[in-house]
């Protein structure tokens, strides 16, 4: 039996963000939609969680009526907004002894989850599963879309902090780059590259996945940014880590991904740590293929969120 | 070269069991017919070893006229003289020397298999691949399908014998906790999960497969039950413990299974401890699929079973 | 960044080999057309290397007016013809500084890609990516098909070189059976097990990638072959070592194959030690399977090219 050092209880305030804005792909949107209708709550109180549920957050009421490009980055505003109310939420849900489970959903909706949880555990470490390293700055996207973008904005890094447009100025970055690690990688910028390496971030591509198993990438990736297993930990779950025959339908998918079973291994073994408080779980994205290919996406998602929050096969 | 501690020469006795009772699906007692339809007998022939196989037994001549419920258990008089005259066949056929082969038909005629194993060889360890762990009492099963029970049925245990049905007071529980381990587990039901724990059995689920590699989980799993390399094996392989997408046309497929390749190292490396006496091949249910789905499913059974008994990639 | 023990900078000549001589399906020498045409070349521009490409070889010409079996060898003049043009090609880059690329095509043609390599490095050793061993003899093959056969020639083993044709008499067999290893065995014919014995030559099978993983069996293998890290290798990489799911459009393929995965990690973990001094992409055969499956080969041939040339992913 798992014993949860920072939560008060088996308690989950779920906050679901049906939100596109940090892409430009219609659907992501309805992912956690699809999540909840396919009975994810229901199967989250089964397992003797106290659900927080008051439906899904009316992002769009948030969207301005003006919100031109900032240099590249494209609806800076909206993203702004949704991501401060997001993390206030996400900073609520904590306060309040809750683990704060995030459905999203694009990738940008970190910018407020992470921030959230920092503000409420400064000393938390971020592990980011994802083909993508999404560290772009405001200088080296080229597409603008600002789910390529978070973790750079949340970094607490002189030179990061510069390039951020004002209109995050509600965000504090406080992640140190040695809080943050990455497993599956495998579709990463080169300026991104750089930026790995420049700070030194601990990332984990499909490589060492190869290399190791995932089970020694999972033990390795603790070690890296909790080795006394004793610090909260947020985890924010892009599905496009998962190989695109588990998970199709999501907006940028790389071949070469995690299979399912690894998936849910990494999921199993960060519950086991006792220390998670914050969970996201992003990019599904249920108008992009075929019913079956969008159901399997969606059952996916809801299987990865429960074995986050404890389901085991013994 | 494999040397066979406990075989008189390469001697095979086949004991094919056209048999469905344990389940509520039609088609799983073709699953011996079409292995040997494809040509299984012939391939064991050509690996050098002698074949005793005297056609399928008849086993609807043992279909009592008159079987209702016990309990929840269903069909519970015709499991019992079914198993019962596999457990004779078994017997026979280690007693001569020869490996015992059995090819199912559904996983309750295990309690068939492991007795006849356990009446000759009562020091034998069982090793199980499923994805399920087939433990349940005549309590905790919801179904009522025996082929979701045979493993509290042979277990030497007072709290289960307690529970067993009359009907088959022929089966001596003789097989100790100790001896026994599961790879593959990945849909256990609750009450199976305490069994489990209250005896302490040993259980490799696809977390373990994950965590360790099967290379490792191999290893560990003989360690568990049999240290020393010493102890007649009976494997017991459910091919649902293979991923659908390796054995799709089987009656109760689960996501995240053992690759094309773990299930047949799994084979390969049991074989060459050169301790195996009693082989199962369960589950093959050649009429749930497309025809390109039920022969990619027949002709994984039987490469398993080539592998069972020396097939060999160098 | 690598350091290049061999060779003089970042300098590559791709020898582009369309030719299916070695075996009897018409389509492989579409291979490296396809490769090239889906933009091989810019992408390997793009990465920094100068490349030497001066168009595919034309190879046809050589072909013999009258080219009856020699024993059971077929076309075994227009295969040495064929074979010694590209061995000249590969020895004429090597002496030059490049790294040598070659397209297949069949396998037949490392008969002169490894016999190119060992005439400049005769100290050079040869890890053989493939789900067959192409050791077959002129005794041995049955189907007489000489990219079956290509590692035999080469081996400098006196048994096999009493049974080499004349006709090859300008291959010097350099290759000492310690200085070989394969990867992704699993379809070995009887005879070719026995002179893999017999030489002890060191074979890693798909069981071995099972038990070991793919990371410590690429560091075994090396370990075998090359332990000081310091000799020139050459990687004949067999497409059909790769899973059919991955790689359906070959000529031979065989299930339970590397994964997309562990083939990339083999080549990015050969790159790595900046010993790679000849590399050959061969058998993708675009004429096989539907435009879908020949797109997939064709485009994890050049990924694996591009890895070989160190892509990776972080
Ligand atoms: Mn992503
Ligand atoms: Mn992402
Ligand atoms: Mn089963
Ligand atoms: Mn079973
Ligand atoms: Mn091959
Ligand atoms: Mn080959």
């Amino acid at each position: 039996m798992t014993t949860y050092k920072y939560l008060k209880g088996k308690n989950v305030g779920i906050i679901g963000c049906p939100f596109s804005g940090g892409q430009p792909k219609e659907g992501v949107d309805e992912g956690p939609i699809k999540m909840v209708e396919y009975g994810l709550i229901d199967q989250i109180l089964e397992m003797g969680w106290n659900v927080e549920f008051d439906g899904h957050r009316k992002l769009t009421d948030l969207k301005p009526a003006d919100d031109p490009n900032i240099g590249r980055l494209k609806k800076p505003r909206y993203v702004s907004r949704v991501t401060k109310a997001v993390a206030d939420a996400v900073e609520s849900n904590l306060r309040r002894g809750q683990l704060a489970l995030t459905l999203g959903g694009d990738h940008s909706l970190a910018l407020g989850t992470v921030s959230g949880t920092l503000s409420v555990y400064p000393e938390a470490c971020l592990i980011w599963i994802d083909a993508h390293a999404d560290i772009n700055t405001p200088d080296t996207t080229e597409s603008g879309n600002l789910h390529g973008c978070p973790v750079s904005f949340l970094l607490a890094v002189d030179d990061l902090i510069q390039k951020r447009v004002s209109e995050f100025s509600w965000l504090k970055p406080r992640l140190r780059p040695d809080k943050l690690v990455y497993i599956g990688l495998r579709d990463v910028d080169p300026p991104e590259k750089e930026i790995l390496k420049k700070y030194g971030i601990k990332a984990f591509s499909m490589y060492h996945v190869d290399k190791y198993g995932i089970g020694k990438v999972v033990e390795m990736a603790l070690d890296a940014v909790n080795p006394k297993r004793d610090l909260p930990i947020h985890l924010s779950f892009d599905v496009d880590a998962l190989d695109p025959t588990v998970a199709p339908s999501t907006g940028t998918p790389v071949r070469g991904g995690l299979t399912f079973r690894e998936g849910h291994y990494i999921c199993e073994a960060i519950h086991e740590t006792g220390l998670l408080v914050s969970v996201d779980l992003m990019e599904v994205n249920p108008s992009l293929e075929d019913e079956v290919s969008v159901f399997e996406t969606v059952t996916v998602g809801c299987s990865l969120v429960r074995c986050c929050l404890g389901e085991t096969l013994l």
